[in-house]
Formats: structure tokens, sequence, C-alpha cells
């Protein structure tokens, strides 16, 4: 039980079966088809040998397989993990020095062990950490870094940078070397792409053809952009006139690969490697839910974290570097009818095969068309939306997007997404510490109290009902301190203050030690200081404190009880016995 | 009106007359009497020589009078703080050499600076982040620090060390130097300190002295020590035989002297600024407020941030160290009966005269001395009662005044204190990740819900109330939608899910999302998703979202209408109309 738990593939390995076999075969074949320009070009992104794109998308698919819940998820490099991988080890080495490519093993290996530790911890909750607003402007500008990144292969030209003016000066300044050619292949394996993306689906499927097969066949453009634009270049020889070609990639099955674990590189690597962790597995849980929601299936974030972190120790012995569950590429496999992490496997065995048979087809493949599947890819991410959209609904989630996006763009990706971490906790403390407190009467002809600023409610001298609208800890105990006795000074007459806890989830020790000196100023002042609706956790705590038996009032089932205890009549429909009569 | 927010002293000035002036004078003489050993041991403590005590007592006192709220807090070297100087200091200069005393002074800038800038911003409130056990525990292991670093002046041999251990350790290698005579001055004084502290205040009291009288005789004690050890040293010219004397301290003003601005320094000290800023703040502040609530007065913390930030700034430019408010000499202060700030100024008048005419009377006090009054002070702060009553309340605290604690002693005070206050932060966030949510039924004959696993309640089928106990943002919002989810697996008739919002005081984006999430999967299954109880604050950014209008549900004043409307008959004293009956 526990051992299936740990290895998912023991639940859906048992009752795999033919019609599951032939269906995860198809999706494997599409994928692959898909996979091998896509692995290639993330490889480009991340400043690494193309091969590293493949290698990358072997071994972790299988070790995903064995270890992942999620039954249509497909591994293997992504963007913005190939963006943060350039960025995190273009600190530590200089790209295309061996340096570079064993800095990528050593960020994947600790990225690993981070995953597995966390899942087997049971921490795959430090995901919420990461606000959707945050995640959605980090996402955005790390598109927009991208496609900037790529502009260079498109024009043929040097230029280089971590942060959007780096590269647009950089690319300002090669400009006038620009090379037509290779200017042409790109710009039109991009108009290509845009057209296949709007323009293609629309006409498969007045062509009457099946949803899903327009679907593939559109996933499959970058395909069809490779294939024509590399026979171009054979053809006509456009290498020889200075058009950027992949050139040789190493025939054979990923090599066995050893990362450095030198203590001064993983600890350069560490914060990055925890970064490149969280926002992988945040990138690939959501892809996975959405998918598993749609075939009622469920995924368990804890063990999706112990199947990324195998994936990237795999990738970490194998010549790759850091993955994770893509979105592109998980669609695809869905759509295309994976039933089965299985579906992976194969794709693995078909990526296996490339890499010792096909390699020599890319040989003239051009990067422009690379950098051009790349800019059609994450462009589709870019959104800034989230801007207006939080702008609207809540300032503080608006501070935290807009200093994710900027940070991001101006500083780098590492810069940017932990600033949108500490910034969105910040913020909710800095809420949380003026919490809003509202007094409340009784709504007349009900046992129910509002806001006397906004509903029409009986109130009574000498009694002060506040609803604090938060619990009480730390941040905000001296504040409620302060509210009371300011509310004191005005109000002389005040003989009774009532806190409605309704909204108080928790009291911890700070608040109640300012309960404690609330209690007592009240007491030394013959003012009674009384509660009511505490919760039940909340009360079972406060029972044993000196506060419960020091308490110069008491502590009330109902608002409305304190309301007749403390001097309700009959007109508010409170008995003689002071209690709420019955309805 | 301003300018008087900003220069309290024009407030309390114009109302100054002869008898607050009488009442100040008296205060300032005895506090100056005590404050003459007080300063020299703590400058000690802080590793500089012991003239710096004393000038970090006289322009600071007067800024603080300028520019601070409270009317008896008096402003100086403190035990804590001295502490934290010596282990910010000690890691970018020697002890003893010119950098050593200038990064002091350059500490005392920075933090001066960080106090004005608090002030100036309003952030008063950041001392809030402090929880109540994280200080105490922080304080409790610093006077542990404190003591154990002084016993070698007790025991007359060298010893150092920023930690616990290493100061035991050294202390134990270096027992066998160990000298006798001083050894017997130490624990003379010790003793005699001690026993001031418990037996001499009754004793006095027992003789008929008033009440205010023996306290300060009692406060005066150390000043006995002092003047008995020095004699005793100089008649029997113990120095030369090799007791520890604090020697020549130069006569005269306090020197104008210029903190180093070398970026490199200021780097290295911004962090111990930033913390003993915060840690001097809070401690400060505590003082005032405790003293200023005994007189009804009232405490501006923004504005005290600016008192003790100029106290701080004086402190840089005459030969100080980072100062505050401290709770001894304070005290003293207030019981002497000063009046108003004015007491603080002609405290520092006195100590200018000390440091100008009697320097000489303490060239042979015996540094043992001194150690054994910082001792006995900070052992009154040690109190480690703080871990059973806080394992007793909440473990949460628990955890983080017991890492402050550890850590403090085990590591050192800056990793003591930003662990305690990251840890109550990372506990506080965690609690909420998981918020405690019921599921509620009605209490019979009256119009309220109450937990179905705590009290007798009716529920109806088909009906789900959840009572949500918690604000939802970005820590938790999955975690809603994952119990819903799951609820709604496990119960196939459920036609109605409400969520009683009486505790919700925050929906921020993330947790939006999630609730469109969850209300678009239950609309699919037909479900209905509806919200009670929703506070003003929430429902005023809830109207314009695309969640209210595409609410597969409604949204109700009382949970008991939704009760009704969903279905609740007469015996529930709901009418026909389905909405409660007026009682």
């Amino acid at each position: 039980m526990q051992l299936r738990h740990y290895l998912p593939i023991l639940d859906w390995g048992r009752s795999y079966n033919r019609a599951a076999l032939s269906n995860d075969l198809v999706a494997a074949v599409i994928v692959t088809i898909m996979l091998i320009p896509q692995s290639l070009a993330y490889a480009l992104l991340a400043g690494l040998p193309p091969e590293a794109g493949i290698y990358a998308s072997i071994l972790p698919i299988v070790l995903y397989a064995i270890f992942g819940t999620s039954r249509a998820l497909a591994v293997g490099p992504v963007a913005v993990v190939s963006l943060m991988t350039a960025a995190a080890i273009g600190q530590v080495a200089e790209q295309g020095s061996v340096g570079y490519a064993v800095a990528a093993l050593s960020l994947a290996l600790l990225s690993g062990a981070m995953l597995v530790a966390m899942g087997l911890l049971r921490l795959g909750f430090v995901a919420n950490f990461l606000s959707h607003p945050v995640i959605a402007g980090f996402i955005t500008a790390s598109g927009v870094l991208i496609a900037a990144s790529q502009l260079r292969h498109i024009l043929g030209i040097e230029a280089h940078g971590h942060t959007l003016v780096e590269i647009l000066s950089s690319l300002a300044a090669h400009l006038p070397e620009t090379d037509i050619t290779t200017l042409i292949i790109g710009a039109g394996a991009t108009g290509f792409l845009f057209w296949v993306r709007k323009g293609l689906r629309p006409l498969l499927l007045r062509l009457g053809l099946p949803k899903g097969l327009a679907e593939v066949l559109t996933k499959a453009g970058p395909v069809a952009a490779v294939a024509v634009t590399t026979l171009l270049v054979w053809q006509l020889d456009l290498a020889a006139q200075g058009v950027a070609i992949v050139g040789d990639v190493p025939k054979g099955l990923p090599p066995l690969t050893l990362p450095s674990v030198s203590p001064d590189l993983l600890r350069a690597l560490f914060v990055p490697a925890l970064l490149i962790s969280v926002i992988g597995f945040v990138e690939s849980i959501s892809v996975a839910q959405t998918l598993a929601a749609k075939r009622r299936q469920r995924i368990d974030p804890d063990q999706e974290l112990i199947g990324l972190g195998a994936a990237n120790l795999g990738a970490a012995f194998t010549g790759g570097y850091p993955v994770t569950g893509g979105f592109a590429r998980s669609v695809v496999n869905f759509d295309a009818g994976a039933e089965t992490p299985a579906a992976g496997a194969f794709t693995a065995v078909g990526l296996a095969l490339a890499a010792v048979a096909l390699t020599p087809l890319v040989y003239f493949l051009p990067k422009a068309t690379l950098a051009a599947t790349i800019i059609v890819a994450v462009l589709s991410l870019v959104d800034f939306s989230i801007l207006s959209r939080t702008w609207r609904y809540a300032k503080a989630d608006f501070i935290a997007v807009s200093a994710t996006i900027l940070l991001t763009l101006g500083v780098g990706v590492e810069a940017g997404v932990s600033s949108g971490v500490i910034l969105s906790v910040l913020l909710h403390l800095y809420k949380t510490a003026r919490p809003h407190v509202a007094e409340v009467g009784l709504v007349p002809g009900t046992q129910h109290f509002r806001n006397i600023h906004r509903h029409k409610v009986e109130t009574r001298p000498g009694l002060l009902s506040l609803r604090v609208d938060e619990s009480l800890y730390f941040v905000n105990a001296r504040f409620l301190e302060d509210l009371i006795l300011d509310r004191l000074a005005a109000d002389p007459r005040l003989r009774d203050v009532v806190l409605i806890c309704a909204a108080v989830n928790e009291i911890d020790y700070s608040a109640l030690e300012s309960l404690e000196a609330i209690n007592a100023r009240l007491a030394e002042q013959g003012i009674g200081l009384h509660l009511s609706e505490v919760k039940g956790p909340v009360m079972d705590r406060l029972q044993a404190t000196s506060l419960a038996q020091h308490l110069n009032g008491q502590i009330f089932l109902s608002q409305y009880d304190a309301w007749c205890r403390l001097g309700g009549d009959v007109s508010d429909g409170c008995d003689g016995a002071g209690v709420g009569t019955p309805l």
C-alpha cells in the first residue's frame, strides 16, 4: 500500500490493457515529432548544446512515468525554466565552456534533490506561497525576456544580457550586422507559425477534419517549419552565406554524466535551484491539475514533487538540465489521447531513437527557425491584462504583480520572482497589521448585528460592541490595545466593551498578553470587558489562561446574548432572564 | 501645529514651571549618580573605552528631550544594544583598534538614520513584527550571554567569543589564570549588589523610609559598590597586584567625532544596524508606554522613532555608540519624580560635569565591579518561564521563542533575533495555510449556526454549510478548492454549498480565482454555490467581479436567511416567503 503510494505506476500498471496501449502509442508518436524541434530550441535558449534538450527529455520522462501521479503530464525542458537555467549558470560559468554544461547538471541535481526532499517532507503547499498574480506576472515578463533574447537568432547577430534593457541595447548595437538571409528565414518561419496558430486550425476544421486531428496538426506546425527551412538551407547552401545552423549533434544515446558537487558551485546555485524547483513545480502542478480535472482524476502534490525530483535527478546524470512538466507538450499528449504515463515512456523511446538515428537530419536546421518556434510559443504566454485585473480588484495584488514584472524585466528572473513572493507576504502582513474593526448594533427584529455606519441598527449608550475583522496575533496585537484605549478616552459614559470574535480565528500569545493588558486597564476604571461568539478552537485555548480567569466580564455564546444580558429589554426580544427568547 | 508635532518640546516647554523644574532637578541628580558607573560598564560590555559610555549619554539625552514624546524615558547605552554593538563591530574591526571605535560611530549613524527615516515614513508598526515571546526569549538569552561574557572580569582572566559555547570554553581554558584578588572584589561586589536588590529595600522600608526614597537608594547600590571597591584598590594598591582597573579616562567634554561612511563598512553594518534599531526601538517604546500609562500620557510611536534616531545621530558625532531608552534608568528617573524631558537635559549637564571633572576618580575603579553591576542588572532580565508559558498556550509561539533562545545563545544575537522574526511569520502563514473549516448546523430555536461536531444542531441533506475560519488569500487559496471537491466526491446528494464568510476578512485575487474555479466546477454538476454573512469591505470588492455576476447561487445577508431560502420550513421559524420571520 505504502509502496503503491510512492510508486503510482503500480496503480495504473496492473490495469494496463491493449486499448490503453494503442492510445498511448499514437500519442507518443505525435509528441515525439513535436518534441524534437522543441527540445533543440529550449537547449538553445538555455545556452546549452542542442542535444542537451533531447537528453533532458528521455530518462526524465521515464522516471516521471514511474513516480508521477499525472496521467498526461509530459516532462522535459520548458521555456521559463530554460531561461532561469541560463540566468543561473550564466553567473558561474562562461557559455559554451565545459563548466557551463557541468553547472547545468549540478543545477538539475540540486533542484531534483530539493524537490524529492520537499515531497518526502510533504511540503507541497509551499507552492501556494506564489500567489496567482505573481505567477502570471512572472510568466508574462519571462515570455517577453525570452522573445527578446531570441531576436538575435532571427537577425543573425550577436547579442547578450539578462535584463530587457541589456538585451535590447545589445541588439541595437549589433543591428547593422543583421544577416538578411537569416532574417528572411527567421521572419518567414515566425510569420508561418503565427498563421498556423491563428489561421490553420479554423481552416482545417472548415475542411472538415475532426477537432482532435486539427489540434494535433496545428501543434505540428513547428515540425513543418523545421523541415522546410532545413531543406532550404541544405539545398541553397545558405550556411555558407552566413546562416547560423545547428550543425553537428553527437549521435547516440544520452551519455552518463556526473554533475559537479563542488561546495562553492552548489552554494552559488542553491537559491537559483530553489526558485527553479518551486517555479517548475507550480507550472507543472497547475498543468497536471487542469488536465486531471477534465478526466475527474486527482493529483497528489507531494507525490508530484517526488516525480519531478526524480526526473531532474535523471536529467543530472544523462547530460540534461532542469526539467518540469510543460504546458504545450502536455496538452498535445492529452489531446492525442494519452491514457497513462506509459505514453511518456514510449515518447522517451522515440526520442532515444531520434538521438541515435536522426540527429544528422538537423545538421542544416537554422537556429533562426528554432528561435521562431520559441518566440511564437512564449508570446502566447504573455498577458499583461493581469495588471488591469488586479488593479481593479485589489491594489495589494497589483503592487505585487507589477513589482514582479518590473524586476523580472529590469533586474532578472530570480530577483523578479523572489521579490514577488516576499512582497505578497509583506503586503498581507501589512493588511492584517491594521485590521478592520466595525462598531456594530442590533438589526431591529433580528438577532443580527451589523456595522453602525452601513446599516440601520440599534445601539445603547454605555455599551460598545466591536467586531474585530481579523485574527489577533503579534503583528496587530498592539493595534487593538491602542484602539480601545482611544475609544475609552473619547466616551466617558462607557460601561461595557464587547469584542465580537466571530472573525477572530486565532489569538496568539502576543495578542493574549495585549488582551490581558486591555482587561487590566478597563478593570481599573470599572469597565467590563466581554467576549462573544468566540470560536471553538480559540475558546479551547483561552479556557486555561489567566485572561479567562480574571476577565472583568463574561464570555457569551452569541452577541445577541451579550446584548440581552447587558441590559437588553423585551422590545429587543430579550426575556427577563436576560437571554434571547426562542423565536 | 505641524511643527509642534515634530517638536514635542514646544508642547511641554510652554507649560514648564518652577515645581516641574525642582522635581526634574532632583531626578536628574539621582539619575546622574546612577548613570556614571552604568555608562562605564556598558561601554566595557560593548568593547569600547569607558568614556564612550559617558559620551553616549550626554548629547543623545538632550536630543531625545527635544524630539521624544515620553516624559520619563532616559536614553543612553543599554545592556542588550551594547552586546549587539560588540557583536556587530567585532566582525569588521579588531577590539581596541581605532577602526573599532569608528565602526561604533558608523553603527550609531546608520541606526540613527534608519530610525529617523522609519519615523518620517510612519513605520512605527514594524516594531510589531517582533512578537512578545520572541522579544522575551531574545532578552533572556542576551542576558545569559552578557552575564557569561562578564565573568572574565570577575575572574580577572582573558576570554572571548560571541556564543555561549565559545565564551564558556574560553573561560574554562583560562580558568587557571584566575586572579584571586580580582575574584574576591568581583564576587564581593556581585554578592553585595544582589543583596541590595533583594534585601536592602525591605530593610529600608522596615526602617520606615518612604517607599520612593527606598527605591532610589536601592537603585544607588552600584554607586556604593563602585566607591568602596575603588577606595580599596587605591588604598591597598591592588592594581599593582594585577587587579584590572578602568585607568585613565580622558578629561573633558565629548569630542566632535566623524563616523566613517565608507560604503563597504556601511554595507557590512547595514543588517546589524537595522536589527539594533528595531530591538532598541521595541525596548524603548515598551518602557515609554509602561511609564506613560501610569500617568495617563500617550506615546506617539512614529515620533519616538524620530527622537531615538536623533539621539543615535548625536551619539555618532560625539564619540558614543548606539543608544536607546533604557529600562532601569527610565524607571529610576520616573520614580525620582522626573516630570518632563528637561530632567534628561539636566542629567546630561550632570554627566558633562562628570566627564570634565570626575573622571580621575574612576582611575582605580576595578573592572570587576563594573562587571558585577552588569551581571546583577542583566540577570534580572533573564526569565525562561516564557518557554513554559508559550508551551502551555500555543506551540507555534513556543517554537519561535525556543529557536530565538537557542540561536541567540548558540549562533549569536543577530541570528537569534532574525530567525525569531522570520520563524514567527512563517509559522503564522503555515497556520493560515490550512485554515479551520467547520461544517455548521442550526441551533434549534435560534438563528445561530454552530459546528456540527461541537453542538447539537439541525442539518439538512443536500445542503452543506461550511464556515471558513480564515481570510482567503494566496497561501490557502488552493486549500478550499481541494476541500470542497473532496466533499463533493464524498456526498452525491449535495445540491447546495453555502460558504459562511463571517470570518473571511479578505479575499485576495488568488482566492477570487479559486472561488471562480469552485463555482465553475459546482455549476457543471448543477450544484449551487452560495455565500452568506459576507463582510462589508469584502462585499464591496466582490460586487464588481465576474464571480458575483456568474455565481451559480445567491449571496445572503445571514446564514439563517440562506437556511430558509434553501428549503427551511416553518418549524425552523422560516415563513413561506422563505425568510426568517421577525421575532
